[in-house]
């Protein structure tokens, strides 16, 4: 049996979330769930959204996967319930769990878009505080990793966010992936530094998953979904080589980063690339001697789901470098069916136990710096 | 010696070629050459333009390449003048060269924003006229694939274009690799078929260069050029996983697309993700029976510069996908050092004879249909 550490899942939230734990004043504004005409819906700062199918559909049969909008009864308990999450993935042999919201974006974006920006930060707290006090200590200890969002709108605040949810014992924030397309400054700017330098003074490790920038790639108007999901990870090719080339982790040479759901075949055709040009445009783009892929090499991970062809390529991506990845409850997700979607993962790619070892648990024990529940904790707390 | 066919060469067009070939009332509006200052500026439809540096430094020492605008006298003559380009060409191994154009855009986009569609229209046949009957017979046979351009704006037209130049010996056709971001209806929309179906009828090779969508990758404002064109192949992965998906190879099973200057390295893990996507979104997509996968192998082929780490993969990517390119006389070209260039990464990743010929000339003799000039063309006829 494999010892899988996920350094990607979703929670969905549940329905009570923002409503207890925001001052009375907000409650009517923050996020609530109503039920109209046999429907749910999440209301919030005036406006309705809906739980959309592949949000959570784990569990169903693969023909009765569709877009359709989701109502709680519907879902599998673990989409919202953490004791019952719990149970669902240690049966699978997941000993460790990085968790994205879904109601705020899986960076916390939804919350950028709120006119009153006081809502918006008791919004996030609530969240970070539901995390951390709620859902993490619902599995075994080591389970749920403790990963927060901030205050993209005011990187004080939101480093001093971090400073207090790590102090409660965060030790990832879910980011975007790019900051420009939401409307916000460059990472290249100083406009970021306080959380830039509250992530590595914490060791908080910056999670960056595909689809966060808001930038979806539809070479085509009302693209189909499987023609946008197929693309996605240019979302994390474009986000990597930008922060690579960018002075960030120049200047903060600590810094972790993860790129969730966006694969890791990509990345020696982009290094190569990238490194090539680097050397080739030194003279008019005044870049320095520390290549794109030596940046890579130290700050940088990448996620893998099932990925058999490009796992062989392991020596040129770095062993070191891979994590597992789950995606519960998405459509994408390899639960119940873990162990046998890894097992054939590292089986057609030739993995030695070391290598399987390492990508599993090993490499995401050491970057999260984080020990896995106990192989024998088979029921939540 | 390596014999090389060049997949992707670029024409500095010569200041005469639309002045001496459109009918005398367009010629005021067609491009035309004017000195000022000590510049020299193409003038067009009211518009006037530069020579940026980098699309013309072959030959240039490395530091001493900038993006400063050039003149044609401060270009090596292979640019512009094809009997020099045939020397440079053949003296460095190169037996055969497709050939985009550059002040129309790679892909004759320029002439898609005139107003005035008469104009356009003499300008596209204009230049076709010149690559067939001045450029081409300006090098010993075989050396240069008539490439040619198309009235984008109506594909009738297009249609009628490609029929009487292939009447004439062309071979390829300059595509834009999206028609999106240019304000065309999509490639998956019947608009095209026309132009597909001409170009599968007379087996005119598509050939689509990166950039030639108009979108650039550009993460943050004012991206530094290093950025940006390490990140060009991202278009090549878009818009090939958007054709793999659209109905286009469907309906016209003949057609080629050839991939220009987007390298290789990044199509195991985009047929991978795509093929993955294919099969579990089936139910609400629709999608059929045909994988992405085998869409590729079928109608697609991918050119290399210098991928030596990539090109290990060549058993995942097909050796018979893949085609060498020179660039010349672009900043990322091999040239004068081709020979050397090209040995190095077969060397590197150690590729059999049978490898070399196929990836050299083999595969893009018999993908364009062509036989290259003889080994003995040394000079220019």
């Amino acid at each position: 049996m494999l010892k899988l550490f996920s350094a990607d899942d979703h929670i969905i939230e549940p329905a009570h979330l923002w409503q207890d734990r925001v001052p009375a004043k907000f409650r009517e504004d923050a996020p609530r769930v109503i039920q109209e005409d046999g429907r749910e819906y999440w209301v919030y700062a005036g406006t309705r959204g809906e739980t959309m199918g592949l949000s959570a559909v784990v569990g169903r049969p693969r023909d009765q996967v569709n877009l359709d909008p989701v109502r709680f009864s519907d879902m599998r308990a673990g989409c919202y319930d953490p004791a019952e999450r719990a149970k669902d993935l240690l049966s699978d042999g997941i000993y460790a769990s990085v968790l994205f919201p879904s109601l705020p974006r899986f960076s916390g974006t939804l919350f950028l878009t709120f006119d009153d920006k006081e809502l918006s930060d008791v919004c996030v707290r609530a969240y970070n505080d539901f995390i951390i006090d709620e859902w993490c200590p619902a599995g075994p200890p080591g389970l749920y990793v403790p990963t927060i969002i901030c205050q993209l709108w005011d990187p004080e605040k939101a480093a001093q966010e971090i400073h207090r949810c790590a102090d409660l014992g965060a030790r990832a924030i879910s980011f975007p992936e790019n900051s420009v397309p939401l409307g916000l400054p460059s990472y290249w700017e100083p406009y970021w530094d306080p959380i830039w330098r509250a992530c590595e003074e914490r060791d908080i490790v910056m999670c960056l998953h595909i689809g966060t920038s808001s930038w979806r790639p539809e070479p085509t108007p009302d693209a189909p979904e499987v023609l946008t999901f197929s693309l996605l990870h240019v979302g994390s090719i474009m986000s990597s080589v930008n922060l690579m080339m960018s002075p960030v982790c120049r200047k903060f040479p600590g810094l972790k980063f993860v790129f969730a759901e966006g694969g890791i075949g990509w990345i020696p055709n982009a290094l190569e690339r990238a490194d090539r040009f680097w050397v080739r445009h030194r003279v008019y783009n005044n870049t320095d001697d520390i290549l794109p892929s030596e940046i890579f090499r130290r700050n940088m991970y990448l996620c893998m789901l099932e990925e058999p062809t490009c796992l062989r390529y392991r020596d040129d991506i770095g062993v070191d470098r891979i994590m597992w990845e789950c995606d519960y409850p998405h459509n994408d997700t390899t639960w119940p069916e873990s162990q046998e979607s890894a097992e054939m993962t590292f089986r057609e790619a030739g993995c030695s136990q070391a290598e399987i070892d390492a990508i599993t648990h090993g490499n995401a024990e050491r970057v999260f710096n984080w020990k896995m529940a106990s192989a024998d904790a088979l029921a939540p707390r």
